[in-house]
C-alpha cells in the first residue's frame, strides 16, 4: 500500500464477519438488526448490511439521516433527542422515508405534534443508567404522558434505551450486571406501556447470548470494534477491522519512542488508562494486505498531528524514518469521523460523508 | 442567529484584536511574525493577517501548505518533521512557493538532499523540553552534522523550537521558567551553529513581554485562544474569539444538567481537570452579536454528538429545549478542525479547508 499521510485502513472481510455474527445473534433472539451508522458514516460500508438483507438503520444526526436516505436507506431512526431547531429538515425527510425520532419530554412531543408536516414514528427514550439522556424509569408519570400517541404527525413505536455505561466496563460480569438491570427495567415498562423495545450498545450485544427480551438491536461500533471494545471483552484483537496507517517521521532512541504522522486530528483524543498506562491507540506492524495483531507499542501521547509511540522492548531496532506503522484506534467511531475516506486492505478507496 | 445544529461562531473583531496585539509584540521584539495556521485552517481568516502586512505563515501538514499556497501564501514553513513519503508533494510545492521544512535526523536530511527536485529552506528542530520531536540540545554532535548546509536542494535557515510543554502550565511563573530555559538553550546553540531562531508557543508569546532573543515567532492558537489558554493565563475570557453554538435538546432537573447537540465530533475530546472538575468546555449565554463572557455551566461529559452541561446554581430555570447555549472550547484548534465552516458573529459564513 502506498501510504503518504495518515490513512484509515479497513478490512472489509473482518467487517463482514462482524456483521454476520451480529445478524445471526439478532435472528436467534428474534430481534430486528437496525445497526447504528454513526460508526462508519459511509454508504459503501452501509451496503455491506444491505447485501445480507438489513434494510433499516440508526443514525445520530439529521444530516446523517439525509446522507443515508440519499443512498437508498428508507427506514431510519435518528437516535438523538428531537431537536426542534431541525424541524424543517426532519419534516422534509419524513416525507421521503420512514423516519423515527426520539422523545423524552412533553415540550418536544408537543412541538413535533404541532409542527411536523409529515408523519414520524417516535420512541420514548428511557435512561437505563447512563445518565446522559432519557427518562428515569421511576418517572412513570412522565413516561405515561408520552407513550401511545397516534396523530397525523407522530406514531408511538415503543421504548428505546442505550446502555452506554457498558463502555466503562472491564469484564463480562459488569456488562452482564448492567444488561440484566436494563432487561428488567425495559420489560417491566413495556408490560405497562406497550410498544416495542429497541436496545443496543456494542458491549451488551457482543457479550450477551440471549437478546430476545428486545425487538430491535441498534449496536454500531461492532462493525469495526476497537481497542476499547477489546479491553471490555467485546471482541478479539483479530476482529478489529480498522487500523490507522501512520508514517514514521522521527526516532528517539533515548526514550524508546518513535514519532508518527498521526495525531489528535486523525485518531481523536479518546484514550484509555491514566498516567503511564494512558493509551491513544496500539501500534502494530503493517502487512501486505492488512496488519499484524501483535502489539509492538503504545501511542502514549498525541498532539494535533503527532503521535508518540512508546515501543516495546526490542522493537526500536526494526523501525526507521519513512516506515509506516499501524495504530489500532481506541475509539473507532471518533477516528472514522476524522477521516476524509477509508482505504480498504485491497487498495480500494471507500468514500464517506464529510462535513460541510 | 439562526442556529440549527452545532455551529462554531467566530468574532472577527476579537481575532483582529488578538492579531494586532501579537504583531505589535513581535515588532517591539524585532521578530518576524510567522503565525501558525493550524488553528483556523481558513484562507478567509488568514486574510486578516494579510490585511496588516503579514506575508509568511506556518502550517502543520503538506496538505495545509498546499491549501494556503493555493490561496496566495508564498512563504510557508511546514512545522512538522520532514516526511519522506510526501517527497513528490513537497518537491512540487517548493517549485511554486518559498518553502521551509524541519529536519531532525541525518536520514531525513540525506533523503531531502538526494531526492528533492526544488530547493527548500530547512530548520533544525531543537527539543527545548517538550520531549515530542526535536534534538536534545546536549546532542551537539548531531546538531553540528545537520546545520549550515547549502546545496541545490536544501538551504540552512536556522534553529526552530516549540515549547509545547507550556500548555501544561497553570501560571506565569511556570511559563517563564520554561521560556527562560528555552532562551538560554537556543541562544547558546545559535552562537555555536548560526542561523536564525524560530520560536513560538502561544503561552510564551502571550505572557512574555520581551521576545527579542528570537528572529521569528510562530504562535497560532492566540488568534482564537480558548479555555485552556485562559487557565494558563495567556488570555482573558473576553479575548476568546470562538464559541460553539449548541441547541439544547434535553433538560434533566434532577441532575441540574442540560444535554446539548454538541459533542466529541464538534468540540473534540480534549479536556481540562479530572473527575468532578473535568471540563470539555464552558457554557455561556449567546447574545445577539456574540456571547456573554459569564460562565453559566461546565461541559462535564461528551459523547459522540451529545454534550452534558452541569449548570451553575439558579441557571436551570432559564433554559428550555430549543434554546441555544454557547460553549467556549477547551482547545480551539481541535474544535476548529472538526467544523465544516465558521459562522461570524455578523452572520457571514466563513469557509475553511476540509478533509478529502
Amino acid at each position: 500500500m502506498d501510504i503518504k499521510t495518515p490513512t484509515l485502513l479497513i478490512d472489509l472481510e473482518k467487517c463482514r464477519g462482524n456483521i454476520d455474527a451480529m445478524l445471526k445473534k439478532a435472528q436467534q433472539s428474534s430481534a430486528q438488526l437496525r445497526p447504528h451508522f454513526k460508526t462508519h458514516f459511509s454508504a459503501q460500508i452501509g451496503q455491506l448490511y444491505k447485501d445480507i438483507g438489513v434494510e433499516a438503520c440508526t443514525v445520530s444526526s439529521v444530516s446523517m439521516a439525509n446522507y443515508f436516505a440519499a443512498h437508498g436507506w428508507n427506514d431510519i431512526t435518528i437516535a438523538f433527542p428531537y431537536n426542534p431547531r431541525e424541524l424543517d429538515d426532519i419534516s422534509s425527510l419524513a416525507g421521503r422515508v420512514k423516519l423515527n425520532i426520539l422523545i423524552e419530554s412533553e415540550e418536544s412531543l408537543t412541538h413535533a405534534k404541532q409542527y411536523l408536516k409529515n408523519s414520524v414514528g417516535y420512541f420514548v427514550k428511557i435512561d437505563v443508567g447512563t445518565n446522559r439522556t432519557g427518562i428515569d424509569p421511576r418517572n412513570e408519570y412522565l413516561i405515561k404522558s408520552l407513550v401511545g400517541q397516534s396523530t397525523d404527525q407522530v406514531q408511538y413505536k415503543g421504548l428505546l434505551a442505550h446502555a452506554g455505561h457498558t463502555y466503562g466496563c472491564k469484564d463480562f460480569d459488569s456488562v452482564k450486571w448492567i444488561f440484566d438491570g436494563a432487561v428488567k427495567v425495559l420489560t417491566d415498562l413495556r408490560s405497562k406501556f406497550g410498544g416495542i423495545i429497541s436496545y443496543g450498545d456494542t458491549p451488551s450485544c457482543s457479550l450477551m447470548d440471549d437478546l430476545s427480551f428486545c425487538d430491535e438491536l441498534r449496536p454500531g461500533n461492532f462493525i469495526f470494534y476497537d481497542w476499547m471494545q477489546h479491553e471490555i471483552g467485546s471482541c478479539s484483537v483479530e476482529e478489529i477491522a480498522v487500523c490507522l496507517a501512520c508514517p514514521v517521521v522521527a526516532i528517539h532512541p533515548s526514550r524508546n519512542e518513535v514519532v508518527v504522522y498521526g495525531g489528535a486530528v486523525h485518531l481523536s483524543k479518546d484514550s484509555l488508562g491514566e498516567m503511564k498506562t494512558k493509551s491513544f491507540g496500539k501500534a502494530v506492524k503493517l502487512e501486505e494486505k492488512g496488519w499484524s495483531t501483535k502489539v509492538i507499542g503504545n501511542v502514549s501521547r498525541v498532539s494535533q498531528e503527532h503521535g508518540i509511540i512508546k515501543l516495546n522492548d526490542g522493537e526500536l531496532a526494526h523501525v526507521k524514518v519513512g516506515d509506516v506503522i499501524g495504530v489500532i484506534p481506541v475509539h473507532s467511531c471518533l477516528t472514522a469521523d476524522l477521516q476524509g475516506y477509508y482505504l480498504s486492505t485491497m487498495g480500494e478507496r471507500i468514500e464517506k460523508m464529510t462535513k460541510n
